[in-house]
């Protein structure tokens, strides 16, 4: 059961899997007009084939849970529309988030992504920049061929939140660069304003765009995009709470593999603000160069939950959520619809990365 | 004065300078929104700017001559609008053009551009993916933010351009792995369908866009097309020529360039098959492993002239060039902006890369 909304997640996997249902052929249709060979790389990356091109079983994760596709398909349906209604801005949008994880894994050098390697390791760096651009084009011609006026305004929105993303994953990068402490350091409301950018403005648009192409008014799209906004900020301190101390075998990734990393992410950012102390020892244990000793990793992490950081990052995520929950119930949207993407905001708990 | 229009060589700086002078501004405008980390590679990009932020001289050709922008507001007056009418498209154009070449550097490994050393080379291969994907996105929303159903339409064309592009350069990537005679091996007919695809769709859409902007009927939109796609396949003949017998000092690339990197150029592939014999001689040259001898590269560029692939290339050229003019004379287009047009397209042998 879910404590929020008394769905049993048996709901969740049946939300997701309706979902996808609806949205899959029209994603695997839409690639398949790709040259063969980003089309290939942007099948592995959704988890339909293995590296070689051998077809993956049916069903598998490999290619993520397929949030944000549910997440357009409940929009739609939040403003009364038929599910059918969202299937464009499904695909555009996990098209955007498939293009946005190929190439932020290129920036960031992440080796591996869902259990399995990147696509930059393992097609090369310039078919991945070339699959992610095909990607990208291919969401905006999807979009773009949405007949209507709802698809040229969901045109405009998915347009704004490119640019977001960008923004946001700039952000990001340049933060990596900046102090750990004195004048020139990340504060937390920087922070939160990269991770609405960076993850927030494509899970707004995702609950937005489906509303927007069933021509709802303004008002319960803003509110759902607004919710979508605070989940990518709730979401991002998950993700940065999974960094830490996630369980490697459900991240797929090494134990505390961000502050391997030296990530300043928000624990270690709250850490610091919470913990004057906390700074300069976090700076001594990460802020150096050269590989970053095991002991320094675990003693840093210490230092980061001691002071509140961990704490802090999972009262946030309550926080965010409780405040898209309520705006979502305030406005005129369809209870059946909000329940279901309450219980789903409140799976990001597992479901994050 | 050029051979084919009577029109004084000061006529075509006079038309690049009068679009630059209406385009600049707003492109300039756009690129100023970028979040200042993309914002710079892409100032530097369009020759705005040095590595290190420092504004360059205001006239100079580091981002390139600016041929795209003028074909978009000759497009426009070619269907009696305003030269303003096509502001954003040729700003989008521009904006698309920049994208392509930043990532296709970093796909082809170039590590000049201009004169100067490519995005990736001067900045890191992932702040130059992002500033592509910058570029990319604003590109998308300066045209969805053109108000009117010409600019709708607009978007709808320069997304299947993007598509096109992407095609075009996945196929480039292939014919390097292609082998050099035999089964398998590029035949000069799929050379052309990619060059239409990676060179033409853009300036046929550089063409098309102004006029589609200013409501134009379909019979001219669909001329000033046609002539940007033959002008694309003849511009990468072109600049295949230069790829292998350019002047250095004009080219800003070694002597021989493309034949140092194996590549199956169109005169290469013209050599192959006007002369069988020269399909061996040429892969026991070039189509090896490890660095290639000095001597060899100097023997392949002699074997391909020989064969006449420098003058088929040549030819194509000038037979495409003439299609498109006599396409546009015949079309219901302002002859003084086809005067124009077909001026640039003639120097496009100069102007070429």
């Amino acid at each position: 059961m879910s404590a929020q909304t008394g769905l049993p997640t048996s709901t969740l996997q049946a939300t997701l899997l309706r979902s996808r249902s609806l949205v899959e052929p029209a994603l695997r249709k839409a690639v398949s007009e790709l040259h063969p060979a980003p089309g290939r790389i942007a099948s592995h990356a959704f988890g339909w084939c293995d590296e070689d091109g051998t077809p993956t079983a049916a069903a598998n994760d490999a290619g993520g849970k397929g949030i944000r596709q549910a997440l357009a398909v409940l929009g739609a349906q939040a403003v009364g529309a038929a599910a059918e209604t969202a299937v464009s801005a499904a695909v555009a949008i996990e098209l955007v988030h498939t293009f946005s994880l190929m190439h932020d894994d290129i920036m960031d050098g992440d080796e591996r992504r869902r259990h399995r390697p990147s696509a930059w390791k393992a097609f090369g760096t310039g078919q991945a920049v070339l699959a992610g651009d095909a990607l990208f084009a291919l969401a905006v011609r999807v979009l773009a061929e949405t007949p209507g006026e709802g698809g040229a305004a969901a045109l405009r929105q998915l347009t704004v939140t490119l640019g977001e993303l960008v923004h946001g994953q700039a952000d990001d990068l340049l933060f990596e660069t900046r102090p750990w402490t004195g004048p020139g350091a990340v504060d937390i409301a920087e922070y939160q304003a990269m991770a609405e950018r960076k993850t927030g403005s494509l899970l707004a648009s995702a609950l937005g765009l489906g509303a927007a192409l069933a021509g709802a008014p303004p008002e319960p799209v803003a509110a759902l995009s607004w919710a979508g906004r605070q989940w990518g900020i709730a979401f991002q301190g998950i993700d940065d709470l999974l960094g830490i101390w996630g369980d490697p075998r459900a991240t797929g990734k090494p134990a505390h593999s961000d502050l391997r990393r030296r990530k300043k992410t928000l624990p270690v950012l709250a850490a610091m603000s919470l913990d004057p102390a906390a700074g300069p020892v976090l700076a001594g244990l990460l802020g150096t160069r050269g590989p970053v000793e095991e002991a320094d990793v675990r003693r840093a992490a210490q230092v980061i939950e001691d002071a509140g950081g961990r704490d802090f990052a999972l009262r946030e995520a309550r926080r965010l959520l409780d405040a898209a929950r309520e705006r979502m119930y305030a406005a005129p949207l369809a209870p059946a619809a909000v329940d279901e993407l309450v219980a789903l905001s409140e799976s990001l708990l597992r479901y994050a990365s």
